[in-house]
């Protein structure tokens, strides 16, 4: 199964809509009746999200009609990995670490697959990433690496784009990695069933259709169990909490000259069998 | 004007209830009915708080009867400010920097007052931290230093503790300041009209009565309007994010030997017309 998020507005004779419901080709089947959002969805469980489903598929709305949001609009806890492959970590001049870089994001930083992401005007060092994005289905705390997969609701993409300057201002990154509107996440997310299995998932990132970053999953430093294990050994991770689980290789910051991304730059994020997520870089207004 | 979050439960006959509202002396006088939660309330203004407060005080709740939540239980975004009193950079052989260092907190390592701070069984070094916390009450984004104050809803006390080895597995310190129940906010929530001016607050911080930290908000070296407009460069600041403006010098790693909190120490954090936080530790069981 798929799952997206979504806001529909008709014209100026109705306020504005928010939903979600399950992917069905080029149309959503809305089942914001039976939970509220897609995280009270998770929690309950896909085995529940599939029973209902069958149930209510009358309604049909077609994609292309509606905003795409993060498909998990409002995570409890969103947590990323820095340096976690291979080749990224020897193009930054750093040393193979020890234990996982984890560091916050909030929904407030992410936009919708589709929408425009904001290069802010206080700084130009608008860079991109290109993550795959794990979602959590069953809570827990101390989960073991070998159960970690059971937790795992779905996959979607990320685009963890940072602002350099601003996530250099000190040790800590949280400042570059939480402009509003810099990121996006989506299109939707998949369920893990629906899924290719991690070890054939390769994560690509384009500029304006050229590709900048491809690794295979499979190149992590710390694998996907082995963060879900990790996180959990310090917090409980809840339904709808998301992993973005590091990117690849070929960020723009490390180019010569660095590649920012300009005003009307398309960076897409391609995960065969997981989507592929593009937004255009827009100017924040000053 | 004082509010604070609390639940409630009547034995084994009624379920538990959760509510927030004005404290009055030694009681509450319950808000529900009129916001969902404070966060709802900060959003509609102190004023709006102030009128309807006037005609709801019919019903008390005994402040001795119920358990404090942290007293904004859904924040948004928590912004925690590392190294930002001198002589605690100082003490951790840093330089002075020359941005704040910003990470995140989740509400989910928060209890509120009188709860017990989870000490965690996969790590030793369990750190006590006092800091003065800032709530947002009005949402704003690129605010100037000179207009940051207009921001401010009001303050409450941190013990904003830290997992020592944890915080320092990488160089971003999400997983030592993340520890389900490790922290704690509250008691209450002063309006900043109620409470005395930055300039003469105090933060304190006592373990089993013995006074460790003890400095002048004065000496932060970014102030609070600072941190407010820092922040708001990147990111809109809405009602009820919480700052956490840094802990002052005398933490238990710097000590020699390191005093890391055991069970049944006893943490306060004191910032007189603000608060008095206190929590005992317990052990998390394995």
């Amino acid at each position: 199964m798929k799952f997206a998020s979504y806001s529909v507005s008709d014209g100026a004779t109705k306020p504005l809509q928010h939903g979600w419901g399950m992917v069905d080709g080029e149309f959503i089947v809305p089942m914001t009746s039976a939970w509220p959002t897609l995280r009270d969805a998770i929690g309950a469980g896909s085995d529940a999200i599939a029973a209902r489903a069958g149930k209510i598929a009358a309604l049909r709305i077609a994609l292309n009609s509606v905003t795409l949001k993060p498909p998990v609009p409002d995570p409890g806890k969103i947590f990323c990995i820095g340096l976690n492959y291979g080749k990224h970590i020897a193009e930054t001049g750093r040393e193979r670490p020890a234990h996982p870089s984890v560091f916050v994001r909030h929904i407030q930083s992410f936009v919708g697959h589709g929408s425009g992401v904001l290069r802010p005007w206080i700084s130009e060092q608008f860079d991109y990433e290109a993550e795959l994005t794990v979602v959590i289905g069953r809570a827990g705390r101390h989960i073991k690496v070998a159960d970690a997969m059971r937790h795992v609701f779905g996959y979607t993409c990320a685009a963890e784009n940072s602002v350099r300057d601003f996530q250099k201002h000190a040790t800590q990154a949280t400042a570059g990695k939480n402009f509003d509107d810099s990121g996006a996440l989506g299109p939707y997310v998949v369920t893990a069933d629906a899924a290719p299995p991690l070890s054939e998932m390769v994560v690509t990132g384009r500029l304006n259709g050229e590709q900048m970053q491809s690794a295979p999953v499979t190149d992590l430093i710390f694998s996907v169990p082995e963060l879900i294990a990790y996180l959990s050994s310090f917090t409980a991770l809840q339904p709808g909490d998301m992993i973005l689980t590091g990117t690849p290789e070929g960020v723009g910051m490390v180019r010569n000259p660095p590649r920012w991304m300009n005003v009307g730059d398309v960076f897409e994020v391609d995960i065969q069998g997981v989507g592929r997520l593009s937004n255009p870089a827009i100017q924040e207004n000053k």
